[in-house]
């Protein structure tokens, strides 16, 4: 099958841990010898799309800034369609910070018109504090991803899903979440690839998050089995990728 | 009805916010008199009992520490059932500190026995994460209480259900909880009232929190109109109170 453009996992699809995948940088070295447009969709909100972009260099990767989108973009361009130059209540690290900021979102501590909320690796009572008092007084409460726990060295840690968990409960108000396995991410997505729904392929390992988020989104799927999800992960799902391969060397793209 | 021991809530039942409801101290002033044991059960895990008897004390009610029960004194007697002189890992303030550590408890921050988490209004990224790893380790998960907010000058700030949720969601853990609406404070505060349970009565304004605690430990239980439930709510009530009343003037300690 041949598309036009290509939404690409970055974590179990690219690389694990510090580990390139060699048959998917191969594969994203041909989407650029070809001029395919191609664009890493990744729930991490704490990174700039440089930072990611260089992360991704060092594996060989065929990568700047304009070939990331984070959770957090998705999250400022979202907000930009619903309220243009928002003011803003942020929790979250500079990656997001900076994505609201470029957006032309205004960050603010009160009479915001939205509660954003991001991995937040200092986050504290008092923050989460203000995000329940803001939410409860009318603020519009977004998430950037729902991940609940993230692998580290240390074994899984709190994602943002725990952050956003703790908030949920103290103002009871569930948020909207822009990341994967959310649509909101992959139509963002799309629309900087300047690609449509039926030419673009969302790639992933994680049938969670990547191949729903596809999905949800409308897109064709391709699950590659060098990360989350197994083939006997499979059985039991509902929907199942349009497309299911070892690795990414299997991908035609002339097919 | 007659009764050899009463557990009593405070806020809702003793006081509104900063002011006393006469007929509830009135009635502990008889309670008294009569030599009848009784036994303020409250669910805020932050401070002292001596520090909740002086608050009391300040609206006149006859109480000193011996009088008082909090959800963290709750969890420290249940631990020592569990395992004397646990090593805990603890996310609270000073009162569960001090009920931990006069239990014989020892807090520790690796190769801990149980996570004990109450109300932290200091609490950051890294206690949460600490927390998420020990239980992933196999430390058991405590919670004092499951409160999702709690009331304040500002509004409806986290209570320690929120930083429970935060946690829960990280480490795909449910806690046992302590604390009313569970069982497992009023066990232990007939234990230190040194009454039965035919023979106590749960006396509160909260039909979700003291009635059920009263409901599920088997008590008989009275609401009082004074505070969170009103004879509306109840229409809809699985079980109902044994008693209710307008006020605590209503209840004759001879019936």
């Amino acid at each position: 099958m041949s598309y036009k453009g290509y939404l690409i996992d970055l974590d179990g699809t690219m690389y694990r841990g510090g580990t390139a995948i060699p048959e998917a940088v191969a594969f994203v070295h041909e989407l650029k010898k070809r001029n395919l447009p191609y664009l890493f969709v990744t729930n991490n909100s704490t990174k700039t799309p440089e930072a990611v972009a260089s992360h991704l260099r060092g594996f060989s990767v065929p990568a700047d800034e304009k070939h990331v989108f984070t959770s957090g973009m998705a999250t400022a361009a979202y907000l930009s369609e619903q309220k243009p130059n928002a003011r803003v209540y942020i929790i979250g690290e500079t990656g997001l910070r900076a994505a609201l900021s470029q957006a032309g979102h205004v960050e603010a501590s009160q009479g915001v018109d939205y509660v954003v909320v991001g991995l937040d690796r200092e986050v504290t009572y008092e923050k989460i504090k203000r995000a329940s008092l803001l939410i409860q007084q009318g603020a519009t409460f977004i998430a950037t991803n729902g991940d609940n726990a993230i692998p580290s060295e240390e074994g899984l840690i709190p994602g943002n899903g725990s952050i956003v968990a703790a908030i949920a409960t103290a103002s009871k108000t569930q948020p909207i979440f822009a990341g994967k396995p959310e649509s909101i991410i992959i139509e963002q997505a799309i629309d900087v690839l300047g690609t449509t729904i039926e030419d673009t392929l969302m790639i992933g390992d994680n049938y969670q998050t990547d191949i729903l988020a596809g999905i949800h989104g409308g897109l064709d799927t391709l699950l590659v089995y060098s990360g989350v999800t197994s083939e006997e992960d499979l059985q039991s799902v509902k929907v199942r990728p349009t497309f299911t391969h070892r690795s990414l060397a299997e991908w035609n793209l002339f097919d």
